[in-house]
């Protein structure tokens, strides 16, 4: 059940440094066309919300620097609806301040927040869960978060232990979080499995824009704090400049959801991908030759004696010819060739240290 | 000494497919720039020698695909030097009948044969040795080659074991040749460089048109038997056509050169690289980075735990970022990204196999 109070918060603010060279500090993955879909990631996104939520409810949070791509990406967002954040803070400032200003707008918002980068091919299956959980969470003070069941232990995603036992991950409805586990190892992840109790965390929540203030309130004074007088001077940019700069870069997970007693998830069914790392994006990637090499559709594959490679080409029908490579990533794009073992993706620090010029990865 | 006599046969039919993925069926290496080179190795070649040769006496010979290529890179060529084959019939052929075309505008044309795809930095050097060679060819009946003294155990050139015993190859002046050997085996190479009798055979020939098509009559009946009755019929394509339909592919060198009694070399000084595999480009590459890697100088490496690697980018100021590969070839174009082991290079083999088309290889 949606109406003129759900809200939407899009955070469009993340650099994506773990996919480089594709996704770049200047042009993040979420800006990005994955192999397969028709539209950007963000513009994926909003498409999937726009059919459930009022357009004019739906804003977005992002760094200045994102602020002309996501107008490019999303033209039909409203200014006034485009939030920018003077610095990346991580979620808990993001979501805080965010929830602030629909506050300001209307007191009763119920707040579904999102990433702008998942890949979710299924969006009747995802209106029709997230509509539930919307309906559930503006008739309960719950922080709610949306768990799909996972499919493989995949140990790059967090898992949430649901309430209620052995097989408890598979019943209907909302239930309350009994735990939260950070990416954990290959061996802890298939127990998980086995118990029928974990879901994969969507990193999707749904609440009243005012339980997870008051939330925030209690449990994070280092991210309110400086926000202090907030609803006289919302609207001054100094001001939030000053709060951003003073306030603890946190994440939402760490800070609340792990910590609250209001933790609630909906076990929900549509497909879903968090393109957040090389192993994921291998994981989606359908083309494969029978030896565990994956790479996109069009790519024209000439392999020998190479197996487990996660080949992504700078451009279309471009022909790999690769002798001899076992589990490594051939990543190329116009302005940089990675050729690495999986196992051992780190360039990206590399590059940090060695402060190459061009091929930014780190502001 | 050069005059008006002297002529040039430029051989430009190659398709340089051991060069794959850089060099193609469809724009082999010859008219490409070479790294540090001002201009392709066709134009370069022509300029080395149009300061030494007149230029109306300056012939081009290739294959009817790479007629436009010719003309676009030497727009002085006069449209009667260029000279097209229809079949690819390897050096003796080609010899032969551009030979047969100088001869019938001088019966006492001195000529020389050069590849188009050779690299020679010092063009005063050269033109020096050239002009002295191109004097003892033009006073005696000799099948002349340019020989240079090698400077490493290379097993990817030809070497001229010339008379006068050890140390013979370091004297000045033309001296008969003894025996030519293709492509030694590392060991053999070695051996050859200690007795200071060896030349590296550079290609590049200096005859009176006479001389070697007298030869040619004895020694390759199979190539010029087709082609009895030249002096009147080398205007009709549909004589050329025939005989280059029954004529036998086969190279100057193993037709004629190791057979003749004719054949002398000249020691010459000039730098000089065949630039006809990956492994001498990597030797011709100036930028190192200490690990015995190579690259063009305007690339950006970021090599970790590799080494001997051969790295040729797609672009300039492209970053390749590589980890833990040895002795590898990294070719990256436009379409093709080709990595395989330096030692296995077969690629080409396996796309003719494959027939892949749009990455041509082979025609």
């Amino acid at each position: 059940m949606t109406n003129s109070k759900t809200y939407c918060i899009i955070m469009a603010g993340g650099t994506g440094t773990r996919l480089w060279p594709v996704s770049r500090d200047r042009y993040p993955k979420q800006f990005l066309k994955v192999e397969g879909a028709e539209c950007s990631l963000i513009r994926d996104t909003w498409n999937r919300f726009a059919g459930l939520i009022p357009e004019e409810n739906i804003v977005v949070i992002t760094s200045d620097r994102y602020e002309n791509l996501v107008m490019e990406h999303l033209p039909e967002l409203r200014p006034e609806n485009l939030i920018v954040e003077p610095y990346v803070r991580d979620t808990a400032p993001c979501i805080a301040y965010a929830s602030m200003k629909i506050l300001m707008r209307d007191p009763e918002a119920v707040t579904v927040v999102t990433p702008a980068d998942h890949l979710i091919p299924d969006v009747d299956e995802f209106r029709a869960n997230l509509g539930e959980a919307i309906s559930y969470a503006s008739e309960n003070n719950v922080l709610m978060t949306l768990g799909l069941v996972p499919s493989y232990p995949d140990t790059n995603y967090g898992y949430i232990q649901v309430t209620g036992g052995t097989g408890a991950c598979y019943l209907d409805g909302a239930r309350k979080v009994k735990t939260f586990t950070e990416k954990p190892s290959v061996d802890m992840a298939k127990v998980f499995l086995g118990t029928g109790e974990f879901l994969w965390n969507a990193g999707i929540f749904v609440w009243k824009a005012s339980v997870i203030l008051d939330e925030l309130e209690v449990l994070l004074p280092e991210v309110m704090g400086p926000f202090a007088g907030w609803k006289e001077h919302l609207d001054e940019p100094a001001f939030i400049q000053r709060a951003y700069s003073d306030c603890l870069r946190i994440s939402i997970d760490y800070g609340v959801m792990e910590k609250t007693d209001k933790a609630w998830v909906y076990p929900a069914k549509f497909q879903w991908r968090d393109i957040g790392t090389w192993s994921t994006i291998s994981e989606a990637l359908g083309k494969g030759d029978g030896n565990s090499n994956v790479t996109i559709s069009d790519t024209a594959l000439l392999l020998q004696d190479t197996e487990g490679c996660t080949i992504i080409p700078s451009r279309s029908n471009k022909l790999i010819a690769v002798k001899g490579l076992d589990d490594y990533l051939i990543i190329d794009t116009e302005d940089v060739l990675l050729i690495c073992p999986k196992k051992d993706n780190k360039f990206k620090e590399m590059l940090g240290g060695l402060a190459m010029p061009g091929y930014e990865t780190y502001k």
